[in-house]
Parts: C-alpha cells; sequence; structure tokens
C-alpha cells in the first residue's frame, strides 16, 4: 500500500523537500568522514572488515553524521574534531542497528539481506560490540571530553530505551507518554548527541548546546513517529526495509496504540491475537490497515510528529539566518515528507 | 574428574598459594569499588539492574579489578581515579561476559544459570551494551585521558579476539601461535588494561606502564591456559559452571590441540566427529580426557601456562620489595594452583 493510496503525507512536502541542500553543504567533510569510517573498519580479522562493511557501505542517508557536520558548521566551528566525532555517531548508529537485527531477528535492512541473516547472530552480536569500541577509540582521539561525556551519557541511554522497548514489545495498553519516552531513548537520544556536539566543539554556550541537544532530540522524535508510519505504509522498495515488520513482530508502535485505545472489544481481540499472540494470517496486515484508517492513527501519529517538527523549527529560527540554518530547515520539512 | 585424580597440579601451589594477602590489602578500595559498581548498575529500566545485579552479585573474584587497585597501589597512588577505573574494568569484563554466554549458547556461569536461560538472549545482549556503555560513562567521568585510550583499545581488541575465537571455533588444525593470539586479545588484553592503569593515573614513566602491561597480560595468558585445564578436570562445583562445555561446544583449546597434533589417524578421526561435527555421545568426554592424558597434553598445557607466570613474576621482581608486590607474585602462584 502505497503512501498515495493513503493520502496522509502532504502533498507541497513531497514535491519540494529534500536533503540535498544540507548534503552539498557538508559534501567535503562527509568524503572524509566516508574516508574515516572506511580505515577504521579495518581489522587485522577479515570477517570483521567484511560484516562492518557491508553495513556501513550498504549506506543510508548517513543523516546523523551529518547532522554532526552541520551542527559545527552552524557555528562556524574550524577545527577537525568534527570529522572524527560524527565518524563516531555512525558507528554507534550502526552497532545498534547490527544488535538491533539481533534481537528482532529481522530478515531485511536497507533493503538487503540483515547481517544476522547472512553471518549468524553470534558474529552479529561481536561485530556490533567491535563497532561500539571503534567509536569509543574515535571518541577519545579526538580529547574532548564534554563530547566524550555527551556520547557515552548516549550510548547508555540507548541501551536503556532498546530493553525498555523490548520489556513493552507487545504491550498493548502502553501509554503514548510512555511510547515516547522510548523512542527518545532509543532513537532521538543519538540525534541529540549529534548535534550537541557542534557548539561543543566550537566551544560554544551552554545554552547553545542545550538549544541544539532540543533540536536533535525533537528531529529525532519526529524521525521516528514518520518511521512507524513509514513501516505501515510505505513501498517496499523506497522504503528499504520489509513492509509490516512492526507488525508481525508484535512490536507497538504509535499507530496501534491509538487505534487499540480507540478500538471496541472485537478489535481489541484483534490487536491481542496478531499481536500479542502473533497469531497471523495473510490477510491480517491489510485487517491491520483498514483499522488504522478507520481511526485516523497514522494522521494522528504523522500530527504528533509534525507538531515536534514545529518546536525543531523554532529553535532552529533562534539563530540568525545562514546557508546552514536554511538547509537544516529544510531537512525538518523533508523528514515529514520522507518516503523512506 | 577432579584434579586430584589427574595429578596435575603440583601440591605445594594447592598448600600455599592463595588470593588472601592481595584481597586484605585492597580491602578497602575493593568495598568502594563494590559500593560503585552496584550504584551504577541502576537504571530506571527496572529489567536491567535486575540482569546486571545478578551477574555482578554472583561475582566471582573481582580478579581483573582488584589487579588496577594492586597496579595503582604499587606506584603508592593516593588519587581517586583508581576505584572508577577499577569498577570501569568489572563492567566490560561483565559485558563481554554476557555477550559471550549468547554467542556460546551456555547454561551456567559461575555456578548458576546463566543470564540467557533466565532471560533470552534478546535482554542479555542489550544489557551487555548498556553494561559497555556505562563502563565508558565511568572512564570519561575519571577524565584521564591516557587511560581512556588504554581501555578503549582494550575493548576494542576483545571483541576482535572474540570474532576471530568465532571464526576458528572448530578448527582442529589452528596452530599454538593462533591459539595464543586469540588467547591475548580475548582475555589477556582486560588483564594487560587493568594492570597497566596503576602507572598510568600515578603517572609514572611509559617504561613502567610497559612493564605493568607486559605482567598483565602474561598472568592473563596463563589465567586462560589454566582455564582451558579446568573445563577438562575441574570438579564441577569448585569451578562453578558447567565441566566439559568447551568439548560439548567444539571449542578447541591448546589441551585438544596438542593432543590432535599428536595423534594417529583414528584418534583424529575421533577428534573431528566429536569437536566439528559435534556428533556426541556418553563416552566420548571421557574418550577425550583419556586421549589429552595420552599425549600429556594437561601437563604441556600448564607447563606453558608456568612459562608465562615464570615471566611475569621476573617483570614484577623488577620493582623494590612491598607488601602489594609479594601479594601480587603470590597471585602468580595462585593463578597456577586454582582450583576455580
Amino acid at each position: 500500500m502505497a503512501q498515495e493510496d493513503l493520502g496522509i503525507f502532504k502533498k507541497e512536502h513531497r514535491k519540494t523537500a529534500s536533503l540535498e541542500s544540507l548534503m552539498s553543504l557538508v559534501k567535503i567533510d562527509l568524503a572524509q568522514v566516508n574516508a574515516l569510517i572506511l580505515e577504521r573498519l579495518q581489522s587485522p580479522v577479515k570477517l570483521i572488515a567484511e560484516i562492518a562493511g557491508y553495513l556501513i557501505k550498504s549506506g543510508g542517508k548517513r543523516l546523523r553524521p551529518v547532522l554532526t557536520l552541520a551542527s559545527a558548521q552552524l557555528f562556524n566551528y574550524q577545527g577537525n574534531k568534527a570529522i572524527g566525532l560524527a565518524a563516531c555517531v555512525e558507528f554507534i548508529h550502526t552497532a545498534t542497528l547490527l544488535h538491533d537485527d539481533v534481537v528482532d531477528d529481522s530478515i531485511l535492512r536497507r533493503g538487503h539481506a540483515s547481517a544476522n541473516q547472512i553471518w549468524g547472530n553470534q558474529a552479529s552480536v561481536l561485530v556490533g560490540d567491535f563497532l561500539f569500541s571503534r567509536a569509543f577509540e574515535l571518541m577519545v582521539e579526538q580529547e574532548s571530553l564534554a563530547a566524550l561525556k555527551v556520547l557515552s551519557k548516549a550510548s547508555s541511554t540507548i541501551s536503556q530505551g532498546e530493553v525498555l522497548q523490548l520489556l513493552h514489545i507487545n504491550d498493548l495498553t502502553m501509554t503514548v507518554e510512555k511510547y515516547l519516552e522510548i523512542v527518545h531513548a532509543k532513537t532521538a537520544t543519538l540525534f541529540e548527541a549529534a548535534t550537541r556536539i557542534g557548539p561543543i566543539i566550537a566551544q560554544k554556550s551552554y545554552e547553545d548546546e542545550k538549544k541544539l541537544a532540543e533540536f536533535g532530540r525533537d528531529l529525532g522524535i519526529a524521525f521516528q513517529l514518520v518511521d512507524d508510519v513509514l513501516d505501515y505504509t510505505a513501498e517496499e522498495a523506497l522504503l528499504g526495509k520489509a513492509i509490516g515488520d512492526d507488525f508481525r513482530e508484535g512490536k507497538i508502535t504509535l499507530p496501534v496504540i491509538y487505534a487499540y485505545q480507540m478500538g471496541d472489544q472485537s478489535e481489541k481481540s484483534f490487536w491481542h491475537k496478531t499481536m500479542v499472540n502473533l497469531e497471523q494470517d495473510k490477510k491480517d496486515f491489510n485487517q491491520a490497515i483498514i483499522l488504522l484508517k478507520k481511526y485516523q492513527a497514522f494522521e494522528k501519529t504523522l500530527s504528533l510528529a509534525e507538531q515536534y517538527i514545529q518546536k525543531a523549527k523554532q529553535t532552529l529560527t533562534t539563530f540568525p539566518i545562514s546557508p546552514i540554518r536554511e538547509a537544516l530547515l529544510e531537512t525538518c520539512t523533508y523528514v515529514m515528507s520522507r518516503h523512506s
């Protein structure tokens, strides 16, 4: 089921917003980040370079390290710490994905077979550990204790968020607040750390640090909420991962929480059967979509995401106009309009 | 099969060596380390504190953090960084154990059901990540970039060693050199980092750092080689984990490498059937012991361990006599004589 069919993503967003301006402004730095990532993937143990390389190269948009580079640029940072710290952010992200796929027993990741499918869970766990360690080595080399504090704290918050998510994986009665707490911890924390690094290494005020942290957090929460909707509505080829994963795994996300809360007894039973007991037949995914649409669960989720995006934009507009600020504002719009 | 039956551990070792002197010299600091560990296990996510607490409290001897405290004492270090860094060493160790048990699918750990048996692999992977992150948070708080460099490097070496071990898990043709490379990376590296921290935080010479690193590494390698023998010969109640684990999992350790190298064709087939194909019946473990004894595989392993211990002792004796130096020398003897 494509987004067009649902008509829930605003047309003006689809037409205009892209990551192009942002990408072109950080292009030179990003090339250095990519080179550093490839260099630090190396290990005398070839399997490590193979697995880590497979994941890192199959790529994604490098949104998190790009945000680090952009936040450094916003404060006119001229030093050389941004490159290493951006690479470090991507390593943490990739390590988290590897362990996530083990925990979720995923089959696809970014449109390719997931690492655990190819090399097994054992290697995925250990190579994830390697990437975490490499991230910390890279951090330490930058010799910024303040950045180290933010990133090590972020890493521990993320793992706590992951456990919290595991505990609530098929908890239909989860509140919206609890769900947002999980999203904040497991997804938005790395965005928050990524954008906070700019003012830190540029040695700006604590006030600026706080603003950029808020900006990253709001953007990250919106990003995850849009992801939750896309997992039901995107075209598989665009999303780059299996559509309906959350449903099949019984992973309760915000659209389902809304539909469950508003559902009648027989609908509640449907959610219970499919997402808690994981008794699913072929028609159930379509039935889920029907119920989610009945209660405007996608619209509500996207409308909440839009609130976070508006807040992120407001925070940004407290800084003087500049090409990088405008590109970050467009990034906010892009997050709301993305197809993948 | 008890050690006494095999008669391979020297009697004078059994009688005299213990960790008592060492433990009594670091007692006050160790109490602080334990308090700090308990404090930092806490998380708003209760399951994390539960799993991490289960592992940390079921405890072991805290040998690695004790070595950090002892190495600080050897250089008369008076500051407060040793406590935090010792706790950090124990967190890294515990995280590694958690992920190890997932990778090995272990049933017992330190005489108790392993965490993955009780809470499942998913939670074990994520709580391991939490402990790694907590370790880095603790490190960063000590604000010693030199210690951070050593510990983050150690962490990445350990994970590479773990992957290397996984790649060779049922490789009977592994050389002794390759095996020692794995042992160095996955076990001895943390000992090496633990003992190196003393001269680092006491701001001693690079020469002293190198000596303590060598001491820790040699002790760590000996420790693992003795472990390899104990896995075949210890009494289960003393060892605190299931005897014969390595055999059942097809994990090739030094005694088997020796016996395989010297075995005739039918013996090589036996090792292949049991450790590569994992076709094992009840009598095979005893048959393995018979072959290992036939080629003095335990004696040879312990004799190699003894060489590392002698080297560790020699390194120590380049420092002036002191109670902590004598206690560390006794620790070397203890490692050779331990029953568990």
